[in-house]
């Protein structure tokens, strides 16, 4: 098989992640270089990339590079999609791609223009349990859908300095539930009602933001689904996804990580789910990595562009307009298509 | 045991439920009388039941009848309660006392004015699993209370002429989560908005109501809850409760008829929920009964009054205006005590 | 509805649940008498049974009485059945009918000679998901039948002076097990292999008794079944149920109080299985009973008659045997008929 | 790190799932050669696998090669072993190492004659499950061990080619669950009671084998076990484990592939269990290789040696007894140790 040559932007813990999956669990593709402000040397090296750099400038400019994953910090995707674009790379980035439509825009006009591939990482899109829902609400099982319902809880509050810098639960959290709702729905999002909360730690409302919250969502297929947000789960990190409709109900509930049941004098216990998002989506980040490497070299599209972190985006601002002024918000109508037409 | 003789008012599928329970069940009491326009007079006399009359005097002349049993059409809830209470009868009344607050208002203050108990009929509170929930929230076991969320589906839309009678979803249907969410938090709704949609059936819309709900509550003690209601579940009456908190979460999931699990060919199968209200929350239909005649014989207050009727249906206002506005509504502040102050 | 007026020999604990259901729970029966050698009349008197004595007489010798429950010491209980059986009653006798065929066959000829009904306390065959297992196994779901599977587990060990009389594990406790074989699988035992141990508690071992088994057992049918019996399950009355075929496979698992699961730092937990036979068999008994009562009015047979006491007390006795001897077991030929034909 | 070069004789069904297991999972390792009789080249070819042959010698031969995976066909496993052995090469085999206690004795004295390792594919111990409850049972968890349950059944029954060749149910098939039972219970079996029967197919049993088994087992520190056996279970390959103790009882179910749950008109349904040994032990197959490859390079003993296939053949053997001659049969004191000592 042929080896689709990656480069790596960014090597956090999520960025490790990836990288160690790219080495160790999918095929057709090998890391040549890791770029990284705070490289851990030893680590790189281990896993034998050849190429080790604190300046990204080893990756872009690689011609032996075909495709890059961004995992740098946040503020900076959009810019490093640009950049990698224009070096005419392939681009997996993680979310969120921008805080705002502008930035969003200009990372896919970048890609259109350069005619690269360019897939954001929405996880849960390759869940086999939520592939799995998605599929059956395509397939009628549950009939017309009339309504959706996300939990999605963080195990433990983020640090104060992360939450300043987020971009807000909406934005950074809720994120992948509004890219839920369109996966499992394969409808848009048209109005919004979010009522969010400081409940968890007072620290987090001092920084401007929320930690609780309950977003009502209208969908242009008519359904009514409601996303259940919390930072803070005392029993792990608590993922569950129900579709309703017109004939039947269809749930996904936590994961375990033994089916083990013990039965003890004190009561009946089973394994908490799992406690951080690496273990319960081991297998999704897996996948959506092995999905972008064989588009690149098949030259297909890929399944989860840009253009749903911007539409994903545009319902996390009206979430946010929601909560500030209290009262339903309405999504802007979509964007004119970026100039050179739309990457799908 | 000293029997407390009863009679029951309205005998229609819900009437024939209660003074059945009331005879084959409920220990301490004796159904001396049933009034109801269209009386099954076989039903009754196979009960033993000595008073059978079309005429609601039969019960409320009888001077030995120390307590009622209200379910007559629920229009006319009000006005019996006040001619019991003018009859010196201890009452229990089937929900809903009145779709606003007058007629609820007035049947209190008649109840107080005659010093008698009035207990409503929201089921809900003595079903022993919800009664565990709530009974682990106010011990701590969920930690600091921050959402609930109770889905309640009817397993198939009413007749369009009980829709146009029913003074509508929030007010027939809702009024039970309302109340439960109450009961669950021991806290009062402050806020509601409720999104509102036609998806089961169009003349249920041409009748002026909505078929599915997503109601988003705040409460007096902060916790962000939710109540997802549907007239039509295929799979059965849905009935869900879950309490989260700083400590966890705790579920209460559906019943079902047998726990009998089949492996079989084409998939592990188990039983749908009961399909109706009646199978659902038979144990809870008796033991509600049961603690009215317990609280009757020892001349103690009823624990689900019509205040609770009050607060529900202010809350049911509040969600029918959210929905008509499009905007969250906030409570009316509690009215002033009824003359002759709380029948609490 | 024409009251059947019934008797009750013993009043020990078994005796004085039979009787509760008799008055609270069991339409078309009273309660006429009860004798006990220890009475406890405040109970009794409670009740409103008006004959309270510490002499059978009072209740063989009522012309009044047209049925009776035994549920005396189980040492008496042939007995007793032919006391009443010649005195014309019909006959509800909790199990143990005897220790050995001849007790219960001379039951059975009482019986028969009397031409009255006499029902035996093999409650298992009246638990709605029993039932339920029971019907999906007549009615071919799972198929041709390969086996079953019972798992009957104590919550803890019987005092050693009740172990001393109790006959033994496979007379006193495995006896249920046997019937719900025979039940489950509309076949007969032919042939048996227990392995017992003492591994619970030394002192049982003492008293010549074990605490610990797994039966072997083939039936007619060809089926391969097993029982799993212990006397001390720390986690509550473990009751499982499995019937396994060609087309697949059925589970009875344990029912919980309640549903309510608690998500806690811990782990996941839900309540034991509850703690003693007269909570798990709750609506067994009532069931039992109702039928009996039912069965007796309408004058049709009973549905678990002494011939299954007999079947059961042989697939003991060929469990003994089969333990002491270390060797499979073929169990007895089929008596011939008592004199005076079957009671079925 | 340094990888462990790896030669693989045999690639059937098996031999693929391992070399693939090995290609794309197992870090540290690399597959140099293959030899088959039947090689699929293609196969091998796309993997990247240098050396491709249908001779042995051009695995045992080459002195690159430190490792091999024995997966031949089941007859020649001992030789094959013997002759790894004698080339200096550490072994995994697959189970059986052979059907009876002298090619065992003869593999296991060959391997240490020439000092290598020699695993034997005993899966369940490497089943994240299956360890969970074995290590539960080491900590005490379900307190003194008084019994266990293992129900193994296959989804459907073999060619009878293969049952002919197979060894017979206990030495191809419950060879796992003795396996088990040993590793659980950290014990060993010192009597059996073994009934078979030919419920699923008359060919399997014109063919001298039986389809269906219920086996007792006595273990040394006396417990008591059951294994449940099966051929052919229509809804899959039917996997649980119970330890049941004297602090309480630990369950492990069957797994599903997806834990979605339907509840639609006809009943609430869930995926069946997995239908093959490759589906449902996937994590456990790599993690066995996993291991072995480990232990080569760090020079540790393989913690599941051909002492424990000795141990479960004797089981085995004792098994077939029992069920030709219906007695409980004790097994084998233990064989005086292989010349040159044990190979733990």
């Amino acid at each position: 098989m042929n080896q689709t040559t990656v480069g790596v932007i960014g090597a956090g813990r999520i960025g490790k992640m990836h990288t160690e999956n790219l080495v160790h669990h999918i095929r057709g593709s090998e890391v040549k270089a890791v770029a990284s402000p705070h490289l851990d040397e030893g680590w790189a090296e281990s896993l034998g990339i050849p190429v080790r750099s604190t300046n990204n400038s080893a990756v872009f400019d690689d011609t032996e590079i075909e495709a890059v994953v961004i995992t740098a910090s946040s503020g900076h995707h959009s810019e490093l999609i640009q950049q990698a674009a224009a070096a005419g790379k392939h681009i997996f980035c993680e979310k969120p791609v921008g805080f705002d439509e502008g930035p969003i825009e200009e990372a896919i006009a970048a890609a259109n223009a350069a005619g690269v591939q360019l897939q954001v990482g929405f996880n849960r899109r390759f869940d086999p349990d939520v592939r799995s829902l998605a599929e059956s609400v395509r397939d009628g099982e549950v009939g017309e859908l009339h309504g959706l319902r996300v939990i999605n809880r963080d195990p433990s509050a983020p640090p104060i300095d992360f939450v300043l810098r987020s971009g807000g639960m909406f934005f950074d959290f809720a994120i992948h539930d509004f890219d839920t709702i369109r996966f499992l729905s394969n409808s848009e999002i048209e109005e919004v009602f979010a009522a969010g909360a400081v409940l968890v730690d007072p620290e987090i409302g001092n920084a401007g933001d929320i930690d609780t919250a309950i977003i009502t969502l209208r969908l242009a297929n008519g359904a009514l689904c409601v996303i259940d947000n919390s930072r803070q789960a005392r029993y792990g990190y608590d993922q569950r996804f129900e579709a309703f409709g017109s004939k039947g109900n269809q749930v996904v509930d936590n994961t375990r990580p033994t089916i083990k049941e013990s039965f003890l004098e004190g009561g009946v216990y089973t394994d908490l789910p799992p406690n951080t998002f690496v273990e319960r989506y081991r297998d999704a980040f897996i996948a959506e990595l092995e999905a972008f490497v064989k588009c690149v070299r098949e030259k297909r599209p890929v399944s989860v562009s840009a253009d749903d972190a911007l539409a994903a985006v545009k319902a996390a601002k009206a979430a946010k307009k929601s909560m500030d002024e209290n009262r339903p918000v309405k999504l802007d109508a979509a964007a004119p298509p970026a100039e050179g037409g739309s990457s799908r």
